[in-house]
C-alpha cells in the first residue's frame, strides 16, 4: 500500500449524537465541532436537517450550523432528507450536503418510508438545485453487507445504487455496514465490485464496529484502494439496531491503524483523545474507544 | 482462504484470571473451565503453575487442577515458569504446560527476572521431563510486535526465539502481541518470517486487542497460513501495562470472524456468550465483548 492521504470524515457530531440519548446542549455541540476540525479532520458532518419529529436530538439543526466558525479548509456537510431539507441546510449557510438510501428495500421502507427508487428520485430536485447553488453533495448507501430486516443484501444491489447516486451527482458515495456484520473477505469483494462500477476515488468506507470488525474491514478497503472512511470520535453513537451495542468505529482506532500502516491523515491523535475523553465526560458514557483508553493509561503511566 | 480449522487456545481462565484484580472463588474458576470445554474449544489453559507470589489470583492452581471433570477430546494446558512449577503442575494431573519468555530482553528481565538466553536455558530439564512424561510443551513469546520497555522489537528476535522454542521441543509457539500495538501489515510480515523458520501448523497467534487491531491481526494472520489463536473469553484480563485498557482479544469477536470467513472452530457461540456474560457478571465488571452485547442485545429484540 502506498504512503498517501487518507481522509476521515468525522460523523461524531451527526451520526454519534443523533443516536445518543437525551438532548446535548447547543454550545457543547458547537465546541465538539471546533474541536474536531482543530484536530485535523478536513470534513466533519455537522449536523442534520432531518426533520425534529424524527431526529429530535438535532433539532437546533439550524442553529448551531450557523454558529459555527468556519475553518476555510474543513467542510462541514450536513444530512438532508429531502428538498425541503435541503433548503433549511442552505440557508444556515451548509456548502456540502448528504443524502442518505439503503441498499436494503426492507430497510428503506423501514427507515425512510419510502422504497429505493422512491429516495433516488426525491433527491433528483436535490441534485439539481445543489448543481446551481455549486453545493457537494455526498451519498450515504447504508445496509451494504447485511440488512437488520432483510438479512442479506446482494453486492449487485449495492451497485446499482452506489452507481445511480454517482451518476446523479454525488462526489463520492459512502458505504455503510450499517449493523457492523461485514468481515473483511466479504468487504474486499464488495469493495472490489463497487470499484468496477464508480471511480475507487469516489468511494467512502462507513463501518461499525458492533461485532469488532471494523478494523479489519477498513484494512481490506485499503488494500483494494478506497482512500476515505467514515468514523466517530470516542465512537459516538450506538447501535440503534441493537441496544447496548457498538454501532461507529471509534476515529482515535482508525488514526491509530493508518498512521501505523504509514498514511497520512493530518489529524493530530493525542488532540483526539483529548475531545473523545471530554464529550464521553459530557454525555455520561464511558469512553468508547480502545486506543482513547491506552493513551490516556499511557500519559498516566 | 481454505474452509477448515482453526483452533482457538481458550486462556481466559488462565491469562485473563491473573490479570483480573481480586481473587475468584475456585468454584467460579473450575466452573469457567468446564463451562468454556462444554462450548467446543479443544485446548482451555486451566491455571498457572507460576508462585501465588507473584500471582496470586491463581494461588489455588493445583486445587482447581486436579477437581476439573477432564473432558477426553480437551487439551488443558497450564503455565509453568522452571522445573518446580513443572513437577507441581504434573502432581496436579497436567499433561500439557506452556513455557514462557520473551523476544524483548528489556522485557524479559522485568518481567521474568532472567534474560532470554537464561530463560531458554531455564526450560532445558523441562523439555526433558516433559519428553520422558510424554507431556506436551507449549511455548509463548511475549512482546512479538513492541514491547512496553523497549519500544521496538526486531523481527529476527522473534524468530530467533521461536525457532529455539520449537526445536527444543515445544509443538506449537504462540507469537503474543502483549501491549496490542501490532497493525495487520506488521502482523503478516511477522508471520512471514516465522513461517520461513518453523512450520505454519506450528504457529499460533495471541492478540491484545489494547488499539482495537488484534481482529484485523488475525485476519492477516489466517491469509499466512497460522491456523491457531489465543484468545480469552469476555476479553478477560485487560492490560496490565495500561490502566483501564483492554487486553486479550476476546473469543466472541475472534470466533464471529472465523464463522464468518467459512471456519471451523467447533465453538457455539451463543453458548460462548452465555459464559461470558455470566463470568463478566461474576466479575462484576462490563461485558467486554462487542459481539457478546450484540447478540444478546438480538436475543432481547
Amino acid at each position: 500500500m502506498n504512503s498517501d492521504y487518507v481522509r476521515i470524515v468525522e460523523v461524531g457530531p451527526r451520526d454519534g449524537l443523533q443516536n445518543e440519548p437525551g438532548f446535548l446542549d447547543s454550545s457543547i455541540k458547537l465546541e465538539l465541532i471546533h474541536r474536531l476540525a482543530q484536530c485535523g479532520f478536513l470534513s466533519v458532518e455537522a449536523t442534520s436537517f432531518v426533520s425534529p419529529k424524527w431526529v429530535p436530538q438535532l433539532a437546533d439543526a439550524a442553529e448551531v450550523f450557523s454558529a459555527i466558525v468556519k475553518n476555510p479548509k474543513v467542510s462541514y456537510p450536513v444530512l438532508v432528507p429531502n428538498l425541503q431539507g435541503y433548503e433549511r441546510a442552505i440557508a444556515a449557510g451548509a456548502r456540502e450536503v448528504a443524502v442518505f438510501t439503503a441498499a436494503s428495500e426492507a430497510f428503506s421502507l423501514k427507515n425512510t418510508n419510502a422504497s429505493v427508487g422512491e429516495n433516488l428520485e426525491r433527491f433528483v430536485p436535490i441534485f439539481e438545485r445543489a448543481s446551481e447553488d455549486g453545493v457537494k453533495v455526498r451519498g450515504y448507501v447504508s445496509c451494504v453487507l447485511g440488512c437488520p430486516f432483510q438479512g442479506k443484501v446482494a453486492v449487485q444491489d449495492v451497485a446499482l445504487v452506489a452507481r445511480l447516486l454517482y451518476t446523479s451527482g454525488c462526489y463520492e458515495v459512502s458505504l455503510g455496514d450499517t449493523i457492523g456484520v461485514g468481515t473483511p473477505t466479504k468487504t474486499r469483494a464488495l469493495m472490489q465490485a463497487i470499484a468496477s462500477e464508480i471511480p475507487t476515488s469516489a468511494i467512502a468506507g462507513h463501518f461499525h464496529d458492533t461485532y469488532g470488525q471494523a478494523i479489519a474491514n477498513i484494512f481490506a478497503s485499503l488494500e483494494v484502494g478506497v482512500r476515505v472512511f467514515d468514523s466517530s470520535v470516542a465512537g459516538l453513537g450506538g447501535c440503534p439496531y441493537a441496544k447496548g451495542a457498538t454501532g461507529n468505529v471509534a476515529s482515535e482506532n482508525v488514526i491509530y491503524l493508518l498512521q501505523e500502516l504509514g498514511f497520512a491523515t493530518g489529524v493530530d491523535i493525542e488532540k483526539l483523545v483529548d475531545v473523545g475523553a471530554w464529550i464521553s465526560a459530557a454525555l455520561n458514557r464511558r469512553y468508547e474507544s480502545g486506543v482513547g483508553r491506552a493513551l490516556l493509561a499511557k500519559r498516566g503511566a
